[in-house]
């Protein structure tokens, strides 16, 4: 159906399409980049190496200490000092992610999650206290005249920004918790079909389903105030006016976001969807990685990845993976930092670091293990690879429940999993048509749209350029408080109305009846001592 | 900012984008187009020709009783008979928009207007009994193995034999009275910011507006009941079985609509929109109206134009109408086909029919009067020329309002208005910038969108094509019950538990209380009886 020229005939003509766009848009405009560190700078960065293709100039804006976030020939790098080293930074992330793995008892493996999250959250919000007190640089910000500001609002500071310099403003996201989009966008929400994150609910519920989608919202809604109440505080202070949360998120004009991923749920008109645009551009392959796929022979090869913030897992989980791995014919590529496990078979490859996309597009790649991360499972909807799915945290349970759904992988526990539960997924979905045939329909389904999302998400960056904002795109619900949105107010006045009205005739009926009594009463009386 | 040369080749690019749609779509479509008579068919005519030019068949069966659906070499014709003749159906007609500019009593006038209204219901759904009781015609429909059915939900009768063909479907709607597009889409519909049709509410509105947005729906309900009941019950003697419209309206795949105009408001992912569909393509002018143009000197012309319904209007009307005309220095093209006012001035011309879009794409054009008819609008918006809006009926008055709220035009009421109203108006409209700005803002963001709706709605319906429906967009809302989808069933059960534990804890505690207190009571008793 899909043809090899088509991709990159498409990709011209939307060039086309949008180049239109720059001569529309006829002087070069100024980008103000707040990126999210981590895999979200990933996609972001390709929507900045694009704005500068077009001729735009982005300054990235981020902390000296990060992850991802280094200079490139395509955008000024800008960094501020935080209260934290590279090491202390490190060592934050890696206790994290090692959380996983620990079989500590819940309790206190949850209470350490919460320890560690504080941290996090420390460390963000004083780097975003340094951002917004820091003079010089804000003077300089102002003195720039941005055109429009392009955040990641999954960490708040770079709306807070966006919003006190007063530029029109995009928000590139992911996906953000505690339902801030939806409040945000001031789009609706329906408990009984959306799936709430981390309930790992489908959208066809049972009744207990939907009782568990109502009340997981409620227990984390005391993250959820830990994770904004911060930066509300801080625009507060900035603003001189009590500023909530939902006003910092309102100033964006327009949300570019691939947080819609599968299920159809109510969306408002400057919600721009671009899931997979991480998965469009593909490099040819290495010789190293050409020659493993070539000496695999009939069976291929399984792309194995548990994403860029884990590299090493605990030496007796990766024994049993490596047990698992060894039994299937297929030659596995593992991307694995840590020490090599001594049962490793010799199918099994370990890699530093693997070109994912381009391997999972290569025809003989059969299956991909991933940890179900928003990168990994675009890049096999797209590339149509059937999953063996393990979540290690954040939405990635919810990710693999939606693929697994779809039949188009099967999802693991990897803390309780053992090497045959491994083993007996890859099997299955390698050598079971029903897993190929799924993730195949659901790849046709993603890249059959009329606009790749890379040139969606730069036409509406130019755009709020162009406008100056997107005022026109802005819902009236912003302006209403919460009752006159549920029309409480309204619905108050006419329940009063009806029921002063029954409330009347209720009495007048009442008052003719005693009157209509009174006179036969009276009537029956007279008659009465008349006869008497 | 926008050159001449840029949409001839924005068409270009989002053509070569779609031409790698139909190479994707390797065979050729047949489609079974059911339209709504009147000026809906303008715009579906336009997506019709564009399906043809991409290789597509499509069969459009249509009553052979009808206003503008004739042969054409792009599509095939295919008529069923009705029971009312071509005499009684313009009759039927002419009284409705004879009807509008009589001047008899309020409610003399609404009765005759119900039972017009009746009428036309009567003379709709017996073509519609007709169409599906003819069993030749549905055999041969069945045979025919149809791709897709493009219908516009206005006249129920297409979606009832769409979901009776079990094809997959696509609607193309202007407009849907008794909010049957949110019922049928399971789109959220705010009371308090969505302005209901017939109020004439924009979408920020006071108190009493929002009243009157709420009552409004409710007073309409008898009339949405006799408009689609009717329907409901053919559908539920075809299937056997209780059929609501709902139903009927939930089979479509996805949703062509230009009905969102103006205020930004929950949507849903399988409604794609198209406002201004048919102002894109434009003609050069004949050297009749070239002339009027070059004739009319400095001051330009102003277009007027009371929509393809309404050619003739009372003679008393017409000579205010002609005297206000006859006092502005412009050139007026009326298009108008009754006698010749006697007051009609030397700067207006009658003409029987005008190229309105490309007349108002003239640059001399100053202004436009017009009923304010969706198609006009959207002319009027696309090429970025003032309006004076004389709204007769339908959703005209809610589209003028919306126009008078931005500022790009004035509304009249044509039936009160003095000969110095329109004078005034015009007057304002050509002479104030402020019009002229803020239509040309309007008509800036309208045109800037990333595929052109002409082939975005030929990219849809190929895609119901190609994926046979489009289950992936259909929200899981449609198979929750109402009490579902509000979670009343869950909030109740919460609830339940909440208070059933609130009313054990309250006896426990009255319990331990009492038995405190007995004890101490009786501690109490025992040292007073010693005491004493």
């Amino acid at each position: 159906m899909t043809t090899g020229l088509q991709f990159p005939l498409q990709r011209l003509a939307t060039g086309l399409l949008l180049l239109l766009s720059v001569q529309h848009w006829a002087e070069s405009g100024k980008v103000l980049v707040l990126p999210t560190d981590g895999s979200h700078w990933l996609s972001m960065r390709e929507v900045v190496q694009e704005l500068h293709s077009r001729g735009h100039q982005a300054v990235v804006l981020t902390p000296e200490v990060n992850m991802h976030i280094k200079e490139e020939d395509f955008f000024t790098l800008t960094t501020y000092a935080i209260p934290c080293t590279q090491d202390e930074f490190n060592h934050l992330l890696l206790s994290h992610t090692q959380l996983f793995f620990e079989t500590e008892h819940f309790l206190k493996k949850f209470s350490r999650s919460m320890e560690i999250l504080k941290n996090m959250s420390l460390v963000a919000h004083g780097a975003c206290v340094e951002l917004l007190h820091n003079e010089t640089l804000i003077r300089h910000l102002n003195a720039t005249s941005f055109d429009v500001v392009l955040t990641d609002p999954v960490y708040l500071c770079g709306p807070v920004l966006a919003k006190y310099l007063s530029i029109p403003t995009v928000f590139f996201l992911r996906y953000i918790p505690c339902d801030l989009d939806f409040k945000g966008t001031q789009c609706p929400n329906p408990y009984s079909y959306v799936p709430k994150l981390l309930t790992m609910n489908s959208e066809h519920m049972t009744f207990l389903q939907r009782v568990k989608n109502m009340l997981y919202p409620l227990a984390l809604s005391y993250i959820c105030h830990a994770f904004s109440a911060p930066f509300a505080s801080l625009a507060s202070e900035l603003f001189q006016r009590a500023v909530p949360v939902v006003d910092i998120l309102s100033h964006a004009s327009v949300w570019l976001s691939d947080f819609v991923k599968d299920f159809p749920r109510p969306i408002m008109p400057n919600m721009i969807f671009l899931a997979g645009i991480n998965c469009l551009l593909k490099n040819p392959l290495s010789q190293e990685f050409e020659g493993y796929i070539n000496a695999s022979g009939e069976h291929g090869i399984v792309v194995f990845s548990l994403g860029s913030m884990v590299s090493e897992i605990p030496e007796k989980k990766a024994m049993e993976i490596a047990a698992a791995l060894g039994k299937i014919p297929q030659t596995v590529l593992w991307r694995y930092t840590g020490t090599r496990p001594s049962n490793l078979a010799n199918n099994t490859i370990l890699v530093k670091w693997l070109p994912q996309n381009d391997l999972l597009g290569h025809p003989k790649t059969r299956a991909f293990i991933t940890h179900s991360g928003s990168h990994g499972i675009y890049e096999g909807i797209c590339n149509g690879v059937p999953m063996v799915m393990m979540p290690l945290f954040g939405d990635q349970m919810d990710n693999a429940k939606r693929m697994e759904t779809k039949g188009a992988g099967v999802t693991l526990n990897v803390l309780e999993m053992t090497s045959e539960d491994l083993e007996n997924a890859l099997k299955a979905v390698i050598n079971d048509r029903s897993y190929k045939e799924n993730i195949m329909r659901l790849s046709s389904l993603h890249k059959d749209r009329p606009v790749e999302p890379l040139d969606l998400a730069v036409f509406w960056i130019e755009f709020v350029m162009r406008h100056k904002g997107a005022p026109h795109l802005r819902p009236a619900a912003h302006d209403l408080t919460w009752y006159q949105y549920h029309s409480l107010d309204v619905i108050g006045f006419l329940l009063a109305i009806v029921l002063t009205v029954a409330f009347i005739a209720f009495k007048c009926c009442a008052c003719g009846c005693r009157k209509c009594c009174g006179k036969k009463g009276r009537v029956k009386k007279a008659q009465k001592s008349k006869t008497h």
